[in-house]
C-alpha cells in the first residue's frame, strides 16, 4: 500500500477501505508514515470529511494501535463523561466523586487545556503534588477502591490519537468532526467505559460557534459512541457565559471543593446533576434522568462526594490541606477589580473574552509547552441577569506578573453588557441527544 | 506572525497578505517552518487555490527564496521553453540547440521525470559522462559559447521551490494550477529568461485530464509569467499518443538526435518548429511564427543544430561518440514486440498506458530516489492514422530486467484501437494563447 494514493483518494472524496485505514494509522503509530504526509491527509479529511463506515473504522484502528484497560472485573457499571469544552468547566471534579458515590464507576481521563478553554488535569494539578499520569494499574486500582480516578491519557492508550492530536493541534485540523468523534470516541473505548455522557458545548464559548454545526457534532459523537459499544448520551448545555464564578485553575479547584461541601453555584450544580443523573441512567442506578438527580443531590448532602475527592487527591499524592482549607492557598502577588461603567442588569459576560483574558493571565497555554500559573485567573462577581450598581465590581484579574494585567483588561473591554431592563437567568440545559430513544429530559 | 493562523486563513479561503507570504516562504526556505506544516498549508491552497494577487506575491517569495542568474551581459535575446511534460517529449533537445542556431540565447533549466512522464535530465544523462549538474558560471558560460546549456535546477536557485516541490510529490499537492505557476514562473525567472514559450499538453497523456483545466492552467501561466516580466505564451498541444516514435531517455535522445540531422517525425517537428518560430518571435528574431519557423528550418538544414547539440555534450562532458554514432550504443538485453490483433487504421495510440508501461520497463521512477535503466523502454512502430496487418509490429519493448516485459505488456493490454475506417492524422497544435494578443497562429 502506498500513502500518496490513500492521501489523493481522500482528496478526491472517494471513501478509504477499512484495509487502507488499518494500514495507515498503524504505520502512522509505528512512525513509517511521516508528519509531514499525515498532515496533508488530516487536511483533506478537513475538506472532504469521512463517511459513517469511515469513521467507526478510524475509531477502531485507533483503538488497535495501543492497549486497552479492562475494567470488567470490577463488577460495578462504568460510566464515563467527556465535555467539548467551555470556560469555567470545572463540572468533571465535582461530577466524578458525586457519580461515584451514587455507585456508577467513573474511569476518567482528561486532557489540558488549550487556547481559551481550561483541562481538567491543570485544575487537579493546582493542588500541590497531585500526579495526574498514573500508570494503568495505578488507574484501576483508584477505581476499584474508590469508585473513580482521575489522570491524563497515558501514552499506552490510544497512541495513534496522542501522535494525530498533536499533529492536528499545529495545522489548523483540529475542528473537523470526524477527527474529533474518532479521537473522544477511541479514548473513552479504550479507558474501559461502557456508558458515555457528553456535554456540548454551545454558545460564543464553545468549540464550535455555530449551533447547527454543534448539533452536528453532538449527533456524530452519539452515534460513534452507540456503534463502538457504548450507549451514549449527549447534553447540551449553554457556554455564554462562564459556567460559575470562576476561570483558572487554583480557582476552579476552590470553587469545585466548595461545590462538594454544598455551596456550588446554581448553573454548576444544574449542570452537574443533569450530567451526574443521566450517568447513573446509564449505569442503571436510575430509571430516568430526575431520579438520577436525586441521587446525585443525596450523595452531595451526605457529604461522601466530597469525602471521595479527598480521597482521590491523597491517593494521587495532592497536599489535602488544601482541599480541607482552600483559603490557606496563595493568591497570585497581582490583582485588580473590573468595574461597571454604568448600572443596570447584566445581559452579557462574554465566555470566549473571558476564556482568552484568563489564559492570558497565566491559566492556560498558546503552545502546548507553555508553563502554568496555577493560581492565575479570573472572579466573577456578577453572572448574566445579575444587578449591578455603576462602579460596582464586574470581576477581579489575579496574575503573578503585572503586566498581564493591562493586556487582560484590553481583551475584557466589551466582556459584559448591561441593561436597563430585567434580564431572566435561563437553564443552562438546553437539549438531550439519544439516538437509542430510551433517554429523554 | 504564527504560521496555524496562516494556515486557518487559507483553509477558511480568506486571502494571505504580501507580509505573510514572503514570511512563510522565508522561514520555510530556513527551516524554522516545518514540513508536516508546509503540507497541511499545500493542501488547504489545493482545495481553497490563490487569488492572482496571492500566486504573484508567492512567485516573487519564491524567487526571492535563492540566488537568480544574470544573464544580462550577454547582449542576445533569452528565451527559455517549459512543457508540462508528455509521453515521449523529446522536444527540448531539438529545439535548443535549433533556436540558439538562430540567435536566441535558451538557458535552459529542466526537470526529472515522474510518473508517466520524461524528464530532459534523465534523457541526456542516457549519454555516458554527461553532466547535468552546472553551477550558475558554468551555465553561463556554456550559453556565452554555443547559445544554449541545459543543466538541472541548482539548489541555489528558488530553494524553496526545491523544498516544497518535493513536498508536494509526497503529499497529493502537486496537481494545484496556482502551485504548479508559482513553480514554473519562480524558476524561469530566476534563470535568467526574459520570454517565455509553454508547450502546454492536452490529452490522455497530459498531467492535467480536463482540457478545460489545462485551457486554466495555460492562462494563468501565462497571466503569471507577463506579471512577472517575461513576456509568455502558450502553445497548447495534443498529447494522446506519444511524440514521436519512441518512449524511454536514450531512445528519445538517440531520436532526437536523428532529428537535427533531418530525419525527425513529422509530429515531433511540427511541433518543434512551432515552439521554435514562437521563442524567435519573442526574442524578436522573426516577425511571425511562420517566419520564425522557416529560420529554424534552415538551422537543422544547414546542419548547425546538430553541430550544436554536439559542443553541448562536449562541454557538459558526455561521450560524444554516441552521438556521431547512436548505433554504436548497447540496447538493454531483453526485448518483446507487441503486434496488432486485427488489420486496419490505428485510432488510438495510448499515450498514458505507453508512459507508465516505458516506466515500468526501467526508463521512469515512482520514487525520487528510483533507479533509471537508460536503455529501457518502447519503440513505437506505427503512429495513429497509420495502417496494420493483422500479426503486424505495433511496438518492441526493451528492458535490462526481464520480468518486468509481462507487466509492461499487461499495462499495454488495450493501449492500441484499430478500426476499419481510414484515421486522419490530425496537426498536434491545437491553439495559441498570448494575453498581450500580438502572437496568433
Amino acid at each position: 500500500m502506498d500513502f500518496v494514493s490513500i492521501i489523493t483518494q481522500k482528496r478526491d472524496g472517494k471513501p478509504l477501505t477499512k484495509g487502507q485505514i488499518s494500514w495507515m494509522i498503524d504505520k502512522y503509530t509505528k512512525g513509517s508514515i511521516p508528519d509531514y504526509q499525515m498532515s496533508a491527509f488530516l487536511m483533506a479529511v478537513y475538506f472532504n470529511g469521512m463517511t459513517k463506515e469511515e469513521v467507526m473504522l478510524l475509531t477502531r484502528a485507533m483503538i488497535n494501535s495501543g492497549k486497552t484497560v479492562d475494567l470488567s472485573g470490577l463488577g460495578t457499571p462504568l460510566v464515563d463523561k467527556h465535555s467539548t469544552g467551555g470556560v469555567g468547566d470545572k463540572i468533571s471534579l465535582i461530577l466524578a466523586p458525586l457519580v461515584a458515590g451514587a455507585g456508577v464507576s467513573v474511569p476518567m481521563m482528561s486532557g489540558r487545556g488549550l487556547g481559551h478553554t481550561g483541562g481538567t488535569l491543570d485544575k487537579l494539578e493546582a493542588i500541590p503534588g497531585l500526579r495526574t499520569n498514573l500508570t494503568i494499574d495505578k488507574f484501576r486500582d483508584e477505581i476499584k477502591k474508590i469508585g473513580f480516578a482521575m489522570t491524563g491519557q497515558t501514552g499506552q492508550l490510544v497512541p495513534a490519537d496522542k501522535k494525530m492530536y498533536a499533529l492536528r493541534d499545529v495545522t489548523a485540523t483540529v475542528p473537523s468532526i470526524p477527527l474529533i468523534c474518532a479521537s473522544i470516541i477511541s479514548k473513552k473505548k479504550a479507558e474501559g467505559a461502557k456508558g458515555l455522557v457528553l456535554d456540548v458545548k454551545m454558545g460564543s464559548g464553545a468549540f464550535l460557534k455555530s449551533d447547527d454545526k454543534t448539533r452536528k457534532l453532538a449527533e456524530a459523537l452519539v452515534r460513534l459512541g452507540d456503534m463502538s459499544g457504548m450507549h451514549t448520551i449527549a447534553l447540551l448545555t449553554e457556554m455564554n457565559e462562564p459556567l460559575g464564578f470562576t476561570v483558572g485553575n487554583w480557582l476552579e479547584t476552590k470553587e469545585s471543593i466548595l461545590a462538594l461541601k454544598g455551596q456550588g453555584p446554581d448553573d454548576v450544580m444544574e449542570v452537574t446533576t443533569a450530567l451526574g443523573g443521566l450517568m447513573l441512567v446509564l449505569g442503571k442506578k436510575a430509571k430516568s434522568i430526575e431520579q438520577g438527580k436525586e441521587q446525585i443531590l443525596k450523595v452531595l448532602e451526605s457529604g461522601k462526594g466530597f469525602e471521595l475527592f479527598r480521597e482521590m487527591v491523597i491517593i494521587q499524592g495532592g497536599d489535602v490541606s488544601f482541599v480541607d482549607d482552600p483559603e490557606s492557598y496563595a493568591l497570585p502577588k497581582y490583582a485588580r477589580v473590573i468595574t461597571a461603567g454604568r448600572k443596570g442588569f447584566i445581559s452579557a459576560e462574554d465566555a470566549l473574552k473571558i476564556g482568552i483574558a484568563a489564559g492570558h493571565l497565566g491559566a492556560g497555554r498558546i503552545k502546548v509547552t507553555d508553563r502554568i500559573d496555577p493560581g492565575a485567573g479570573i472572579v466573577l462577581h456578577k453572572k448574566i441577569g445579575d444587578q449591578v450598581e455603576e462602579g460596582g465590581k464586574l470581576a477581579t484579574l489575579y496574575t503573578s506578573n503585572k503586566i498581564l494585567l493591562n493586556e487582560a483588561e484590553a481583551i475584557l473591554a466589551d466582556a459584559w453588557k448591561i441593561e436597563d431592563k430585567i434580564i431572566e437567568k435561563k437553564s443552562k440545559v438546553i437539549d438531550l441527544i439519544d439516538i437509542e430513544g430510551k433517554i429523554s429530559l
